[in-house]
Order: C-alpha cells, then structure tokens, then sequence
C-alpha cells in the first residue's frame, strides 16, 4: 500500500534541505544537494533497497528480485534543483520510486525481477549549463574531456568538484550502465499548465519533445524613424514580427503529432524610441516528440523566413544552435500505464513533455514508461511550484501497480507494430 | 554672390573645433562648443554683423535694413552637436545664413528689411536631455525653474553651466525675442535618405512632424517553451508582433499628408530561449506634420491594439508618454522656395521633416521656411555624416536669393486661404 503520510513527511524534510534563497536551493553537488542526497540514501535504505554509487555519484538503490539473473526494472528521477526552485521537480520521482519499492517490502512482496531505483545526479543545467548529466555518465555519453571542460559560475571544473565529493571522475567510463532492463519509469511533475487545464490527476508522457533551436540574424537599417518614409524603410522589427507571426502558425498547423514553436529571445539595435531597429536577433525554439514533425515544421519556418525578407529586402542568415533527438516512450508502457488509470478509474490524458527528463536518455535502451503529475499553474523552477499530495499519491499508486505487473516473469512486452 | 570657397574652409574650420571623441564633439556649453560659438561670431562680425547675445548665450548678428523700424529677417541654426556628431548638422545653417550676409557685404546690397542671424544654443539633447533649449529661451518658453531642473550626466545644472558661461539664468526672460518678424529661415541636413533616394539637390520641407510617443504594455503569460501547447499561450511577443505589424500598416495607409510610424523599442521579459515572452513593452513613435492625421493613425493603432490583445486575451496598458505639436511651414514661402528652385533648374522636392529643428519654434511667430540638404546615406549624429558642397553652395543660393526678394519692402505675403 502507497503511504501517503509518509510521502507527505518526506516531502516536508526535503523542503527543509536547502542552501539559502527562496524556495528550495540544491544546486547540483553543494552542500545542500548532497545533505538531500544522503537523506535520499536513508529513505532508500529503510525502503529495503542495498545501496551502491557510481564513479559520478548517481546512487543506485537495489531491491532483489526472485531471479536475480533477470533484467531489473529501473525507476528514477533527480534530487538536486535550479536556484530558487520548488520541492517537487525530481523529488516526486525519487520519493514515488523509494515509495513503491517501501511498499512492496511492507506488503512482503518479492518481484521476479529486480528493481533499481536511481537518484540522478545533476539533472538541471543550472550550474554547468548542461542538463542530465548523471543519466549522460550512466549511458556512457559523458566524457572525462567534457567533465574537465564544464565549469561553473564560480570558475570550478566539474572535475574539481566530483574529486572535492570523493568521487572518481577519471573512471567515468565505469558508470557505464550495462545492466539488461526490462522496464524504466521516470514520475515527474509535468511543470506545464496542460493537466490542470483540463481538471486531470495524472498525464501519461507519449515522448519527450526535444527542441531544435535556431538563431536569426536580420541585418535591417537603423534609420531616424522621423525622417525615413514609410516605403523607403527596411525595418529589422517589422521582419522579425512576421517571422515571429509565422513561427507561431506554422507551429500551430502542425497537431498530430503536435509541434510548439516559441520565438522566446529577441534582441534588437539600437532599441531606441526614434531609430528605426536595423539589426535583430531572434532565438526559435521548435519542439515536437517527433522528429519528421518537427522538421516540416522548421522548413515551414525556413521557407517563411526567406520569403518575408526577400519581400522587406533584409539580409539575413540562421544558424542552427541545437537540435536534440526526440525519445519516444514506449507504445506498450503508454498503453499499460492507460489501462492502470482506467482500472483506478482516475482522469488522465496523454501528452507530450516539452521539457528534458532523465529517462529520454533510456528511450534506446528499454521500454520506458513517464507518468506526469500537474503542478498548479503550470509553475515550475520557482518557490511557487506546487503539487498536490492527492495527485502525487495517485501516481505513486499507478506506478506501483505498473511495476509489480511488468516484474513478474510472465508479463512481456508487445514489440510495436 | 555665395562663395563656395569661404563655405569650405569655414568647415574644414569648424571639423577641428571639437573635443574629444571621433567625428565632432561639441556638447552644448562645453568649451568645444564655446569656441565653435565665438569662431561662428567672428565669421559673423566679418560678414559685417553686429553681434549681441542674449540671457541664455544665443548669438543674434544683425545687419542693418534701409529701414531698420520695419520687420526684421531671422535665418539662423544650432552649433551645438550630439556626442560623436558630424561636422554639417546645424553648422550648414550658421554658415549658409552668414554667406547670405557677407554676399550682401561683398555686393553693397542694401535690404530694406533688416536681418538678424541667430545662433540657437543647445539645440541637441544629447547633453540635458532636452532639445532647442535656445529657441525655446528666445521663444519665452523656457522657465527658470526649468533651467534649475536640467542637469547633464556629471550633475550639474543648466543653471550653473549658463552662469559659469558668464551668462544671465536669472533673467531668463529678457531673452524672450519681441521684434516682429517679415519671415524666418533654416537651412539644416535633411538627416534621412529621401532626397538621396530621388536624386535631389534641395528640399523644401513643408512641415516639422513633432512625435506621439506611446509606451504599450502587454501582461502576457511567462509559460515553459517546451510544455505550453500552442493553444493554451498567452504569448505577449505574438501580440506585440501583430501590434507592430498594424502600426506599420496603418501608418503607410496615410499617405496625403505621410504619417510615419515605427516601433523602435521593444523590451521583453524573461528573454529566453525556453520561456515563451510574458510581459513585452513597445515603444510607439508617430509622426506626421499633421496632427489631425497623425490623430487618425494613433486611433488605429489603439483600435488595432484593443482587436489584437482582446483576441489573445492579454491585459494590456497604453502610456501616452509626449505628444508634441507639429509645426506647418507657411505655404507662401514654401512657394517662393519652390519658384526659386525652379528658375535655378535646382532639382528639387517638398517633404516633411521628421526630426525637430529650431525652426519649429518660430512657425507660429513667422512665416517660416526651411531647405534640406542632402546628406549622404541619410547618416546624422554620426562622424561619417557628409553633405557635398556643391549642395551646400546651392542651398546658400536659394536661402540667398530668397532672402533678398523678402527683404524688399515691396514684398508681401500672400497669406494662406
């Protein structure tokens, strides 16, 4: 049985482990991250999990199965946070995972799988720039070259700081995870407005929508905006809020599978009441758990860009900043996790996640499986953020379900079609 | 007859008198401006003026009429310049005023009105944030509570720079110019690329387009780029877009008298690649030589703002932060203007004047008429600012010419119907 008490009180602690500023401050490797870090351990200790870390520190909880030869099923999520934070980004997913493994040893239930719960290290990007760090180092896709390379604001080497917490960087290849899985879930709060919109308590994630992101450069003429006629002008602003204009459409025209499309970054010169705006910089962020998707829509984009500044006779250039691959969840977890809402007759819906998670670094190497919990207003990286207990418990409860049905050895999955 | 020498080396003269800095560099009061005044009053005393100043340092040159009880003659300009100026905004107006005197000198022209050639003080606001300060002391509308008020960047007053210039601040007053005027001349760079775009060596401008200047605020919603669907945004950059996208529009739809519109400013919060725009300020100039038209485009923009945010459902607030009074040309001598420009086979073009100029002030004083110069690529307040000679020289003609039919008892002017 899911104890929601015991999640409550455990939230309560955590909002107690913080460095100082507002809400909750666990920057990846401080003192406070690794004060909530140990808390972590405890919790996964008196859950009945045996605790082993990695050379980057992600901390892996086991919990034995009956066959230990089988593939394990792997639950995880973060514990540290953005600056000035909220108490439930990553932590509902560790405190979900801890809970449903506490509850299988109250209940005296043994799976035939094992199970591993991981606390990933350095989920947010706040402190070296990078996100999902600790996932990068369990999947071999971080390297001691880029550990040496990656600083903070404070100039300190990830390097320094690993070897500061008695971990051993110099063999990060050894946290390489090669274990057989045969399941990975991640809860999370969904930090998005979408759920709450329409009065749901859980979403199920369909895949993580990785941007790809785009710098436009207009070289438009900064001309006194009291001299210059109309139709002698060529007005980088005016450009950019037709590119801006198409950005938003051609996003919108794409649903199924749907694409966001943000211009969220615009800088202009001179910025000036009386000039003309010559120069402007528009950042284009383009997201969609489909690739193809997502591509049309940035040739879309591309195609509107060259046909709004052949017409203004701007020169321009775009220069493409990223473009991370998408990670789709799996069609058989999405349809399990489906079938448990309905079983527990609670109101869900699938839905995409816009945001990066830890277990899109899983999606090529099990069948993975994400449950969203809504978080009001749809705020998240800030005190603000809130989740209700009632939500958190009613995932917790999907989870547990869904992993005491896939660890039994004679529930296997359906490859997709 | 306009010496075109003496025009040019007064201004390779004037390019050295400047602080320092690149291109010209004479702030209002500074010393550079100081001995760009007392070089202008020599040129001044040699063309056979007699010079007196005023409370506020305007420099007024007067030559003599047959009959000296008759209305005088004012053509006069700034020589004052923004920081990193060019050597031809305000200057081309000094010294075509004072070729039109030392021509009359050198032919024993006589005119039977009297002349009076005034240098308008800090006319730029680059330095107290306030422009044709000159003008307005000689036009009784600058207070002396105004001058305490005034300060530079280094904290001093106007009050203290007039007075550490040996001037008279506390009598304000007295510069308030009383002699009634037959007409009233500016000659000055146009500062934008009409004439160069039309191949013009001269333009008569009908008018001084004074600005509306609104501040829009738009209280969008600050959401995840990622995890917001497009359906459910509230994206203040897409309002503002549109918004900019209608100003422009609506400014172009008037065309008899031109309105220019622009949004030249445009702050937006939290400027991030992953964070769709919340609140978006932008900042709204209108300009046209008409305040009647001018009123039509600034109720459209309102009506399209109202459309566009109510569509969006994004509060917003309308800031009107100036609203100036253009200032109308006296059509009799835009005409005069005009005859002469045609019988010199001086191509040639009326438009308005987007920028303030001292001549602003005096239309409701005088007829007033004004000529534009051509300035290379439209560049002002900038030390690649140029204005060829030859235009200089046939500017100076027209200003000269035109001058002596005015200054002719016989002469009368038609007033406007």
């Amino acid at each position: 049985m899911i104890d929601s008490v015991r999640l409550s009180q455990q939230l309560k602690t955590l909002q107690t482990i913080t460095g100082p500023g507002k809400g909750i401050n666990r920057l990846a490797f401080t003192d406070s991250d690794w004060q909530g870090r140990q808390y972590l351990c405890s919790l996964m200790e008196a859950a009945g999990l045996s605790i082993r870390t990695d050379a980057f520190g992600n901390v892996i909880g086991h919990y034995a199965g009956l066959d230990e030869s089988l593939p394990a099923i792997l639950i995880g999520s973060h514990g540290d946070s953005v600056p000035e934070g909220g108490n439930f980004d990553g932590i509902v997913g560790l405190l979900t995972a801890i809970e449903t493994v506490h509850s299988m040893k109250e209940d005296h239930f043994i799976p035939d799988h094992p199970l591993e719960i991981v606390l990933f290290m350095c989920e947010e990007s706040s402190r070296f720039g990078a996100a999902t760090l600790g996932s990068r180092a369990m999947r071999g896709e971080l390297s001691l070259a880029e550990i040496h390379q990656l600083h903070d604001a404070a100039h300190h080497s990830l390097f320094d700081i690993l070897k500061a917490r008695g971990l051993d960087p110099e063999h990060i290849e050894s946290a390489r995870y090669t274990r057989p899985l045969k399941a990975c879930f991640e809860v999370h709060i969904e930090q998005g407005k979408v759920l709450e919109h329409k009065s749901l308590s859980v979403g199920i994630v369909t895949g993580i929508a990785a941007p790809t992101r785009l710098m436009v450069h207009l070289h438009g003429c900064a001309d006194h905006s009291g001299a210059t006629p109309m139709d002698l002008r060529h007005d980088g602003l005016c450009a950019a809020s037709e590119i801006i204009l198409a950005v938003e459409q051609t996003a919108k025209t794409a649903c199924n599978p749907p694409v966001v499309g943000t211009v969220g970054r615009l800088d202009l010169s001179p910025n000036a009441m009386n000039v003309i705006p010559g120069e402007v910089q528009l950042g284009i962020d383009v997201r969609s758990i489909s690739a193809k998707a997502r591509a049309t829509v940035i040739a879309g984009i591309r195609a509107s860009i060259s046909q709004i500044t052949t017409a203004r006779k701007i020169p321009y250039t775009i220069e493409e900043i990223s473009s991370d691959q998408p990670a789709a969840m799996h069609p058989s977890v999405i349809q399990l996790l489906a079938s448990l809402c309905e079983e527990n007759q609670i109101p869900y819906d699938q839905l995409p996640s816009g945001a990066g998670h830890d277990i899109m670094h899983w999606a090529d190497y099990a069948p993975c499986g994400m449950l969203f919990i809504p978080c009001r207003h749809g705020i998240s990286h800030n005190p603000d953020e809130y989740a209700d207990l009632e939500d958190i418990t009613r995932a917790a409860n999907i989870l547990s379900q869904a992993v005491r049905r896939v660890s039994a050895c004679s529930f296997h999955w359906v490859d997709p079609q």
